[in-house]
């Protein structure tokens, strides 16, 4: 199915995430994944377990539905914290083959879908947002996961802000808040 | 041989940055590899390519000199554009084997090397930072690899920074600095 470039550039970079995420993560030690850059903020093993629940209840769902009823049926309110009771305690081992099938089942999802351009501007309702079309919606899944991706760099960059000593001038990454 | 915890965490993400960057990025269409966040910043090719040619004259390379001379020889000055001409017009799939192949090396020297607790706090002179130990040079580059792996991120995310609509305040990546 011939798809929209809008559509296939958002898929190579969403296909990627859960590989480099493997690559990036498994293995690594205990204290890495368990950094944190102040209270209330994520670990980079609680970041994965995020974008797991994220990729089963946000982005896809929401499409399905701005197609299905327009704005008439707002979207359900996102559970920032939901991932806690979804796996609770769950290692990264078991995290990423998770969000790995849910991401392949909405890609494929998406793909067969075969979005027409008119698609695009579609319209749904966001509880907090409010009015937001397709292409934004499909450009913000991508973005989430990249805003997540550049939280885990900070994140595990933070762990070693003041061993770098000097270096940390050069160090933008160190200087980025804290989210 | 044994190794200090500071060294195995070190290479524990070091080691995972070329193939954390061949699944981000190799077989994704032009547009995301040369995209830009602003005049004189880099697109994450060249972010790539500067990865390569400072893995083959920066970090590891300080580090010998600090262990052979101290602070008695500065080091070389690093030339943050360098990577133009050392690699005019390379590709990805020409920089990221280079790259690898670099960081390869390099950790099986830092390996060799078996640094042993007063090594760590052994230093040299940094051109403009002025005295830096191991200890730090070590953490600088871990966070080094990071503040890159983030700056792609958001240079990819910036892309569709207008594209998301509302989203926008949700995604805290496209606030961040250019750098």
């Amino acid at each position: 199915m011939k798809q929209l470039v809008e559509v296939t550039e958002a898929i190579e970079l969403l296909e990627r995430t859960p590989g480099l995420l493997d690559t990036w993560l498994v293995g690594v030690s205990e204290p890495w994944l368990s950094a944190r850059e102040g209270e209330g903020t994520w670990s980079p093993l609680e970041v994965v377990a995020h974008l797991a629940h994220n990729e089963e209840t946000d982005w896809m769902p929401r499409l399905e539905l701005v197609l299905q009823h327009g704005e008439s049926q707002p979207f359900e309110p996102y559970e920032r914290e939901g991932f806690r009771t979804r796996f609770p305690g769950w290692p990264l081992e078991r995290l990423l083959p998770r969000f790995s099938a849910a991401r392949r089942e909405n890609l494929e999802r998406l793909r067969e879908l075969g979005l027409k351009p008119v698609d695009l501007n579609r319209t749904g309702m966001h509880p907090a947002l409010g009015r937001v079309t397709v292409r934004q919606l499909i450009a913000g899944w991508v973005v989430h996961d990249l805003t997540h991706l550049a939280q885990i760099a900070r994140v595990l960059a933070k762990r070693y802000g003041e061993a770098v000593g000097p270096w940390r001038e050069y160090m933008g990454v160190l200087g980025d808040r804290p989210r």
